[in-house]
């Protein structure tokens, strides 16, 4: 079998690896109809997170149930599946009360992109569709394996409610899957903070109302001056950096909710300012199998397309070129088909 | 009349001070029936926050209304009224959101340790008991001035839920009271943080269930084993300090609720420490105001008597001997009579 290996900055290659077999009784084997690449992918790529060994890549993945161990009960072969980037026993207190992604058992899935995959607790990871989708169904059942289900979170954490105002931090897909679920959830204006121009085009498909192009003081300045001076009621912050976070922050009224779901790289929240903003924080690592099941039933009817954040789909041969294209943001999200 | 005057560390003074009057026909006047000495006054009398002049001081207050201005509507003189610390209009965006203590026109109230006080945005600010109290309810409705609904708002902030387990870091008389708070709202299990033998005696008088002495990593293991390697549901933070912050995060199940109201000193809290914690986040100034009607009720009818953290009674002339005992720990906190 074949798949990528990342071997330091900006070297990936397609290559040879062991099959997986099942190892746990809990395991499935599944043949991966798609995987992509993930923003969080670039970090070891660029060479900010150090890599010391050739390392398999790729944690999104749905695909079609190749085997199941002994003790899996609730998945059976020939079925169409997909998992969250955590494997799941979805059983213990912390996936009991929705925080999978914090399971007590969790495991990170790390070799995805590839033509077969090894899933632990499947279980209580993988959710299967109503039946085999259809190939123009794949691209936004592959985006609820993470984006759709992390922009979800956000959406979540941020409190967004009917009519009222959300801002959306960061344009890559997750925030404007952030844009989409605020939409979902009824906000009644979505304010997406982004400067390129394709990006805010499929922020106003997926239901932005206005864009806001500034950013740091400026940008808190802007969105103060649209909500008269008060602050929005959610902040989706999907970046990660200091400077989309202080956004964030200095964007809501107070008692408004930040979700922030980019994974913090280098950020120092001060107390005193955190504490006068009288900000409501949550976020985290999505637990994105707590969604699956509504989220899969939303595309199956039609009712959303994440799928649309896939600007670009190349055969899994040339993964390479997947992670050029996102490296250089000539792409927003790359669909890798086996 | 006089009041009390900080005129460097240590150096509180009982001296003469202009008679307060109505300056804006929103403000009222107040004959101060009861004002106390609270744990942030300690910050600049210890000289850890800076005084460049002589400074009246004193920020809780019950009394009786002597006058009030000609905008004034809903308060009258001859009432027996109790108000929060920061005056707010009650009727901006934020307050209307149950955030008095951000009100756009919010002001400080510094001037309570005197016999005479004006309240500004008095309609905003005040509330009236049913009748005048007698002598005995004094304590507890003026413990609703500050320290009651700091410790209720960290509460409501700790999403304190019936039969959960909340964790009080802090045996002050706001994090004391933050004990009284969760067991009002029901919670199952109570865990109090605290090391001072008396301190114990009153948290377990409200409501207590369990005390923990450890500080620190020691702290959080110990709460970690008390909860199955769970964590809290709820964690009521009443410090302020790094340390106090960091127990407080610690100790939270994936997904729990911390409320803070500790005014944060030195205080930086790790983004990604922060993310993997899946922590609900949400503190600030208290908005008493949002809680004083429901609060007075509670003390009316005798359901709460958080009167009880005052352990030490003074005339008001003896102001400076209330401020070293509470300095040297020996009173949880001073009622000064007027």
């Amino acid at each position: 079998m074949k798949g990528a290996m990342l071997y330091g900055p900006r070297d990936i290659r397609f290559e040879e690896r062991d099959d997986p077999k099942i190892i746990h009784p809990t395991d499935a084997l599944i043949r991966v109809s798609a995987a992509c690449v993930c923003g969080s992918d670039l970090w070891p790529y660029r060479g900010i997170q150090e890599i010391t060994e050739p390392t398999p890549m790729g944690h999104e993945y749905c695909g079609i149930v190749e085997e199941v161990g002994s003790d899996v009960t609730s998945i059976k072969p020939g079925q169409f599946v997909i998992g969250s980037f955590f494997a799941s026993d979805n059983t213990c207190p912390h996936c009991q009360a929705g925080y999978q992604s914090s399971c007590q058992h969790r495991e990170f899935v790390t070799t995805a992109q590839a033509s077969m995959l090894r899933v632990p607790l499947a279980d209580g990871t993988l959710v299967a569709t109503p039946e085999i989708p259809a190939d123009d169904l794949l691209p936004s059942l592959l985006a609820l394996s993470d984006v759709m289900g992390t922009g979800w979170f956000a959406a979540v954490a941020a409190n967004v409610q009917p009519g009222k105002t959300a801002v959306v931090v960061g344009d890559g897909a997750v925030g404007l899957l952030g844009v989409l679920s605020a939409k979902q959830m009824g906000a009644g204006r979505i304010i997406a903070m982004s400067r390129h121009e394709p990006r805010q085009k499929l922020a106003r498909e997926f239901g932005a109302t206005d864009i806001v192009t500034e950013r740091g003081d400026e940008g808190v300045a802007r969105i103060k001056e649209m909500t008269s001076g008060i602050g929005a009621d959610s902040v989706l912050e999907c970046v990660g950096t200091q400077q989309s976070m202080m956004q964030a922050i200095g964007s809501i009224r107070p008692g408004g909710y930040v979700g922030y779901v980019g994974v913090p790289h280098g950020v120092a929240l001060d107390g005193e300012a955190l504490f006068f903003a009288h900000v409501h924080l949550h976020g985290g690592p999505a637990p994105v199998r707590r969604f699956l099941p509504e989220l899969i039933d939303l595309v199956w009817s039609g009712k959303i397309s994440p799928g649309k954040v896939f600007d670009m789909t190349l055969p899994l041969d040339q993964v390479a070129e997947g992670y050029r294209a996102m490296d250089e943001r000539r792409a927003i999200k790359v669909l890798l088909r086996p």
